[in-house]
C-alpha cells in the first residue's frame, strides 16, 4: 500500500462505491470515466497499481477489480466495530445486514440506559456503557459508530478513545477534540443535503400560501 | 457560480464541512490547509472567487466566509425536502432538529404503512404514500431522503421522480435506476468504516477465542 498516494487511495475507495453500484458484471473505462469524471489516463494510472490484469475488451470484471482493490488497500482484513447510542440512528444500523459480506464484524453496542440495552431486539450483544473499556479490549473491536446525541458525543468518543478504539464514524453534528492517532469520519445527512441543493436550480418559485 | 469550476465547488462545500466543524470564530489559511491538505495557494484561489475582504492578520471570520460560500453556492435559498420510509432511520432524520439553520425545510414525511403514520410523533405532517405526488407538488418539495428498505428504492425513487423531485439522498445499498435529471447521492455506512479501516494498522493480532 504504501507505494500508492493518498489520493489514488482516496479515488481507489470511491471507485469501490462505484462499482458497488454499477449493478453489472463487466464495466468499461468509458463507464468508470463517465460515473467517476477522471480521465481515462487517471483511471487506468489508478488500476496498475493494482498490479493484476482485469482488462479485457468487454470491460473489467467488476467483482474481480473489487477484490484488487480490497487487497491493495488492507480491506481483505476483518474489522471489527461497535455501535454507541443505540436511540433511532443506532439501532437502524444495529439491524443492517450488509456488514459481514465487506469484510465488517459489527461486535456489540452500547448504550447509557440499561433498560434499553436488556429489551432492544439485536443481532449482536449489547451492554451498558460502564461495560465499554472491558468489552471492546475483550472483542479487541476497531472501530465504532458515534450515534449518540450531540451533547453526549465528546465525552462518549473519549471513553472510546480511552478503550482503545483507533477510528470513529461520527453522526453526531458537533466538533470532535481527540488525539491525531484516533481517525474521525463525520457524517451529516445536512452535508448531503447542501450538496445536492448546488445543482438545483434557482429560480423555483416560492410555495403557494 | 457559473465561474466557479466543478472542483471549486466540491472544495467549497467542503470547506464548508469544515468550519462547521472547526469550533472556532476565526480560521487562518494555515489551520485550512491543515484540516483540508490543499495548498495555500488553492484555498486562497478558491476564496477569492467568493469576493469579498474575509481576511485578517487574525484569521477568517468563520461565519462571514460560511455566509458568503452559502451564497456562491446558491445556498441562501431555503430548499425543501420530504422523507420516505419511516422506520428507524427515516424516522431519526424526521426529529433531527439542524435543518433550519442550514435553510433546508423538512416538509413533510411518507410511509407506506398508515398506521405508522398515524402513530408516529413527528414535527411535519405525516402522509400515506399514495398522497405522495400531490403532497410534493402542493408544498413544493424539491428533494427526498430515501430510508426506504433496499427492495423498495427503485419504486420509490421512481415515484419520486414522476411527482417531480429532482435529488435524492438515497440510504438503500442498491443502484437507482432514474434519468440523468435526478441528481442522487448514495450514502452507505459501510463506505465510511471502508475509508476508516484503509487508516488503520494491518498487523493486529486476532481476537482471543
Amino acid at each position: 500500500m504504501d507505494q500508492i498516494s493518498e489520493p489514488a487511495k482516496e479515488r481507489l475507495l470511491y471507485l469501490m462505491r462505484v462499482l458497488d453500484h454499477a449493478g453489472v458484471n463487466l464495466i468499461t473505462s468509458g463507464e468508470i470515466e463517465q460515473k467517476t469524471g477522471w480521465s481515462s489516463h487517471t483511471i487506468r494510472k489508478d488500476i496498475s497499481y493494482l498490479g493484476g490484469d482485469f482488462g479485457s475488451a468487454m470491460g473489467y470484471d467488476v467483482e474481480t477489480l473489487k477484490g484488487a482493490i480490497r487487497s491493495a488497500l488492507g480491506l481483505n482484513r476483518k474489522r471489527t466495530f461497535c455501535i454507541v447510542g443505540l436511540g433511532r440512528l443506532g439501532s437502524a444500523y444495529l439491524n443492517f445486514d450488509g456488514y459481514t459480506e465487506e469484510g465488517l464484524e459489527l461486535a456489540a453496542g452500547f448504550d447509557s440506559s440499561v433498560n434499553r440495552v436488556e429489551i432492544l431486539k439485536s443481532p449482536v450483544p449489547l451492554f451498558p456503557v460502564y461495560k465499554m473499556a472491558e468489552v471492546i479490549s475483550r472483542f479487541h473491536i476497531e472501530m465504532a459508530l458515534l450515534c449518540v446525541p450531540g451533547s453526549a458525543a465528546q465525552q462518549s468518543a473519549e471513553k472510546l478513545a480511552a478503550a482503545g478504539i483507533k477510528a470513529i464514524v461520527n453522526f453526531a453534528p458537533v466538533v470532535l477534540d481527540l488525539g491525531p492517532e484516533i481517525f474521525v469520519r463525520n457524517v451529516y445527512v445536512v452535508n448531503d443535503l447542501r450538496a445536492l441543493a448546488v445543482k438545483l436550480p434557482r429560480d423555483i418559485s416560492e410555495p403557494d400560501h
